[in-house]
């Protein structure tokens, strides 16, 4: 039988170049740069409430870096360095291998370090704590956003969700959509760079994990401000266009969660930056809507009628 | 229903100033000070493995804390911040304000801010990670151990493991002797101001968690050394002292985990100087032998035969 210290050691200690010790002691040793702050993020993915138990480890092992990158991105931080805590079943090296290829595809793509972490034995779930560097006083916070802002959401908005749907057995997709969809649930890219670039351009910024009313809801609230979003302008992909007069669409784009793409407002003198940066990234940025007021968020039909939002989010405990 | 953001707020949301943000954010900013290398360590706690799914939630709320703290010690690094991530089966207000309070118990009482984490929806399991400050360069690792070295230990050892045995009804203590090992268990005292000690004085050091043998093994590999321990000079309460003769006694001493001690080793020169360290914390600190050239552990007895140590610690794989 293969010990946790064999597991640990054939799976998950790489090459650790930017920290000062990597896997193998009682800590890691890291240092952080001069004039740097440390961002940190946890996320905890369980089977059965994040993903499915059959899930393909080698997307759960991106997915699982994805989600702390996203929040890194979030913050306007440099994803430098992650640790990671297993709770495994039972061990299954082809299962391993495959969830840590996933994990350092991504790793190394953003060039994060593995710099420890635990295996225990337990149901399945993974436990990631990230860190990043960001200059002192350049983060993004969830509560800089100034009545009058641009809000932008980065990329299309609810495919996740829609392949979800699909799984859950309430949508039947074309082949070529599922797939496309399921992309999106299972390989979301992190906006990192894209983070970086709205240093000095962003007022506050947030990743969209929960749905986009959820998380922007996050922003209004710790800025104490309101909104008002345009749902024609919301960015969709052509999947999700064709189902987005029924309920169905409706919640994938406002309610659906794991896109993973940034929400972020801006002053409208910044307008030509933020475009400017969807081009020299390639990236779709749209703007949505604007910060008012109002300490709530209403979101505009083109006919200039009120959609009633209902339920906003996703919540573990309601 | 309480919602996961009322949870958070309610029960793991305290004033955090030694972070530049606290919860509430995609992520923390934390300042290491200059001059200082940061150390990292994540622990996960899985219900059914690493404690009773009835455990009281106060302790363990603060023995979550206290393992992670035992790592920061164990490098003689000052905690200073940690992030929790918590799997609940269910909202059970009591239980979260119980484990909660077991947690800020010691958190304040080392004054670590509790800066982020995760809650979520599935079996009982927690993920701390912990980070704090080391002058660089000053950080004490397992690799450091010299041939002549002391071997040193801190406390007593085995009385957690013997809590545990009459728990699992392999032994019937007296109750004073339950009560005291029962808190051993339950209860760690994380050697944190020993850890800072040792700082110049050991030449490595590790805690022990998985069992002396095992995790001063870890000491022995990660330097290219060997030990002789002398059973009779290792240190055991009245109560284990009682069982010291049988398999059972033997098992608790060398290999019983969950005591959280450190083991550590420093040059004979500085036997002055760990002894001083010693009186001036009022812990006991026990010269339990010496590092050795041979790559192997070998424990003698006091008539200067060799005590066959068979499986010397604990691994959730094997």
């Amino acid at each position: 039988m293969v010990s946790e210290f064999q597991l640990i050691r054939r799976f998950f200690t790489r090459a650790t170049p930017g920290a000062v010790l990597g896997v193998g002691d009682d800590a890691a040793l890291l240092q952080v740069r001069s004039g740097m702050e440390l961002a940190v993020s946890t996320d905890m993915l369980v089977s059965g409430t994040h993903f499915f138990p059959d899930t393909n480890p080698f997307s759960l092992g991106y997915k699982t870096l994805a989600v702390n990158l996203s929040d890194m991105a979030a913050m306007a931080a440099q994803p430098r360095w992650a640790s990671l805590a297993l709770s495994l079943p039972e061990v299954d090296e082809n299962w391993l291998e495959k969830f840590s290829a996933g994990l350092f595809t991504l790793a190394d793509e953003y060039q994060v370090d593995l710099i420890g972490g635990d295996t225990t034995r337990g149901p399945l779930a993974l436990c990631v704590t990230i860190m990043g560097e960001v200059p002192h006083g350049m983060a993004l916070h969830r509560s800089g956003a100034r009545v009058g802002d641009d809000i932008w959401v980065s990329g299309v908005l609810g495919d996740a969700a829609l392949a979800l749907a699909q799984i859950q057995g309430h949508v039947q997709l074309a082949a070529k959509d599922f797939a496309a969809c399921s992309l999106a649930l299972h390989r979301p890219i992190p906006r990192v760079t894209l983070g970086l670039a709205l240093r000095c351009v962003a007022h506050s910024a947030i990743d969209i994990s929960d749905g986009l009313l959820a998380d922007l809801g996050h922003i209004l609230e710790s800025s104490n401000v309101g909104a008002e979003i345009s749902f024609a302008a919301l960015p969709v992909s052509s999947a999700l266009q064709f189902y987005i007069r029924r309920p169905l669409g409706k919640h994938c784009l406002l309610a659906g969660g794991d896109d993973y793409e940034l929400c972020f407002t801006a002053p409208v003198a910044h307008r030509p930056a933020v475009e400017e940066i969807a081009t020299s990234l390639g990236l779709r940025l749209t703007r949505i809507g604007i910060i008012t007021e109002k300490r709530f968020c209403i979101v505009r039909a083109a006919d200039g009628s009120i959609i009633n939002i209902g339920k906003s989010g996703y919540d573990h405990f309601c």
